[in-house]
């Protein structure tokens, strides 16, 4: 326990638990306070992400290399996962789909654009392992795809059948978590080393003891379930205050609050010249929402969700999302960055955040 | 003709010869029994596109290096196109188109798939030239390209103004043709060193004397000509049958009983060690349907069909193609392979399997 | 001014200065021969932009590496600019809008298949440098991604909510040119060595004086947008008569027109070996457009245009846009070219011509 405290007093990040408890004060006093709750829930969820990482990662370190990593690769996205399901319990379906692709786009432009940039103002051109990044590209533009086809095949068609697009997302859903179950097996058991570089760059921060870790991860997990539950209530009403539309906050606000965790340790692997981290971290985060975060959505959707969810979007994110895996393949071909490349990756970011914030509520 | 029972003692997959007759009979007895038929002619096909890949190669190899090659990459997709001759011919346009798109995708992502897999499955991890395998994978993308102009530029318009598309098809089948012989020209006169991996792998097999390969080539081919008439004509109503949408069966039974014989090369390179052949087939099996099929088809649509048929697609058959090849471009691009590069690429090939089986038959 | 006079001497190109005058004189005198005067101002745009780019560089090496390279970065596409801004005035958006896709298209298809094509006649395999090559490719593609969002995602909705795409287009205009603003520091200022060979090979022939080359450039100039005024006048009845779309006049003549004076130094280039210099023309030329005219346009027109211009793209063109951009990037990964690949490149390119030409005229 002494340890938590430690780390919550060297961490500024986790300061802002201070919001915890005053998101549930207010909640109490002011439940129709709607903007108040989103801003403080948003903040509250950024230090039990890290708090959530940190565990996990504890725990994995205590569990040796094969379960450890196992751990890691599975709970990596846990707070994405969290929001989104408290989001399917509610029924917001448009709001569980905008956080799928924003978090591909945010974690594929936002996270590797940032690092480059980072890293490219402290060092004039940085190398990394192409053939690994090139790897990594390539399974998340097919995790991507596969996820993608019930929208591109649907919409292509003009025809929203919906029992055909509803088996169709069931069978793929199955079929995704098939494959990555066996893309786990890949990376812990026939071929560690290709991922090597990116697992050893987190160790560097102290373990917690298995208990404290495995205590706090229980308990974190809960609490962002609650404050999830909180957010998702009072988020449609704050986006009509703030005039920003529910693709907004879903694409944006929720991925970027998701994935707040593992941006700090990309950017501080790009700060050490250590783009194989980030980029590992970044491209990696995103193939796992699609192969393993989505699919357990739609799963969950027939125990959970008013009605089963399928796997078709929208076509504009199905656009973005695209754009984004390519560009993230385009980008890591080369095995060289510097600092432009980041800034031309952050605007195509900028473009999509843009497009989005202006778009007309309705649409 | 010792020879040619030889072969059939020794390679179990010509035992499928006893189809043919079998079929021929069935025909005649019981010429309403669709689905029977329809399972006995692909059943026939597949040896018969072995003996006739076998016919070519050995009259290749007696006719030198110039010759041979010209004879070899020309024919090399006969099975394919005679299949597809006997569709046009009863103007079942869709099966055509189907079968094309089909046989793209089913070359690019199911024969390579399988073949990192199966290498995977007894390589560690392969490596071969990427430097041929990027430019074969830049050529396959032209070529599809291309050909997907017309559906591009119509569908995107909404104007599926029939006099344009027509004229623009046979303008563009009259400039793919020409690509396809400077291409020719470029990979047997110019430049043979880039490809000469991929022609050096086939020999191993003992040629058949010039006679026997000539004789087996007139005959075999004319008797796939009449299973294919048979099998066209029963098609249709063993997929009403079977349940399959008549997408389903061109695009993935028709392109896979196609190219059983290529897939039985590739599988056996890549097992061997030598992805660069299985990448070689592969790669550039799909670009001849696209330079050298598909415009030969719409050429022969103006003596053979009822009315000139036109280069577009259903989008969701343009959507395919050009996944399919973008993912060949990009899963060849670090010249390495593992595993579960193979299950990911198959992974989208059974997504589209999975798709176009689930589509409803009207669409 | 005797230098001018032996340059016009030397250069045949610059024999076509003969037409601008006769220009004139048709104009005064026959201002209703619109094929005439269409047919002539091509003519006379052509030698025009050959000294402009002279003068440009005349300037350029007088001034000093840094202000040098920013003219001629930034001047670097002035005819274009120039024509464009003539339709601007007119209120021809449709014009603009065609001949801004078309710059593109023509630079990253015409002007670098026709310099593999003309380098590989005379080098077997011509090897440049890839890693540079990537990362223009790199950049081409991003910067015309973000040009074509609000196109994708318009379109993409069917909502082509006029106020939306308006605003939306505004602001994407000033995140572009300020991505441009930081591009031109990072060539010039912090990593000026990856651009370095091809602004290198420019400099073979003699410069001017300044005098002379600010005196050329500005009346140059001013001659260009007068030759313009007449072409943007004379061209949509021009089309009519010859039976030519809109849409190829802008995509196809005005982009072959502008470009004339870059593509000559593209494919010496090319013939001398330097495919660097041709790559880097090619695709610093697109990437241009997309990140200077394009946006630099939009603002013009809140100035110059009858209403402000939006950034949607018809379909047909966002689709041959990113093929354009896509082939650019795949063909150049190999950093190995042979004649071959300019063929297919430059078929890509003659399929989109041939496309736009057929293309009905209300289309």
């Amino acid at each position: 326990m002494r340890q938590l405290f430690q780390e919550i007093r060297r961490n500024p990040l986790l300061w802002l638990l201070a919001f915890v408890p005053a998101l549930f004060a207010v909640q109490r006093m002011k439940p129709e306070a709607h903007t108040l709750l989103f801003g403080l829930s948003v903040l509250a969820i950024v230090p039990l992400a890290a708090l959530l990482s940190h565990a996990t990662e504890s725990v994995a370190v205590k569990t040796g290399d094969a379960v450890g990593g196992l751990l890691n690769a599975t709970l990596g996205n846990l707070t994405e996962l969290v929001i989104a399901l408290a989001a399917l319990r509610a029924g917001e379906y448009t709001l569980v789909k905008a956080s799928i692709a924003g978090a591909i786009v945010t974690n594929s432009l936002f996270m590797l654009g940032a690092s480059f940039l980072l890293g490219g103002l402290r060092h004039h051109v940085q190398e990394y392992n192409r053939v690994n990044a090139r790897l990594q590209a390539g399974l998340l533009f097919l995790a991507t795809v596969a996820l993608l086809v019930p929208s591109a095949v649907g919409g292509a068609d003009g025809a929203s059948k919906s029992a055909f697009v509803t088996s169709l997302s069931l069978g793929l859903a199955v079929l995704l978590i098939v494959a990555y179950g066996l893309g786990l097996w890949f990376t812990l058991g026939t071929h560690p080393e290709i991922f090597a570089s990116a697992a050893h760059g987190e160790e560097e921060e102290a373990p917690w003891p298995l208990g404290l870790a495995l205590v706090t991860l229980a308990g974190v997990t809960l609490l962002v379930a609650l404050v999830s539950e909180v957010f998702v209530e009072s988020v449609q009403e704050a986006a009509l205050d703030l005039g920003m539309s529910q693709a907004f906050v879903g694409f944006i606000v929720v991925a970027l609050v998701g994935a707040a965790a593992e941006m700090a340790s990309a950017f501080a692997g790009a700060r050490k010249n250590r783009l194989d981290l980030s980029v590992g971290i970044a491209l990696g985060s995103a193939s796992q929402i699609a192969l393993f975060v989505a699919p357990v959505l739609v799963l969950a959707s027939y125990v959970l969700g008013p009605t089963p969810m399928s796997l078709q979007f929208w076509p504009g994110a199905v656009v973005m999302m695209l754009i984004a895996t390519m560009t993230a393949a385009l980008v890591t071909n080369s095995g060289k960055s510097a600092w432009f490349i980041g800034v031309l990756v952050l605007t195509v970011y900028l473009v999509f955040a843009m497009t989005l914030y202006l778009l007309p509520p309705s649409g």
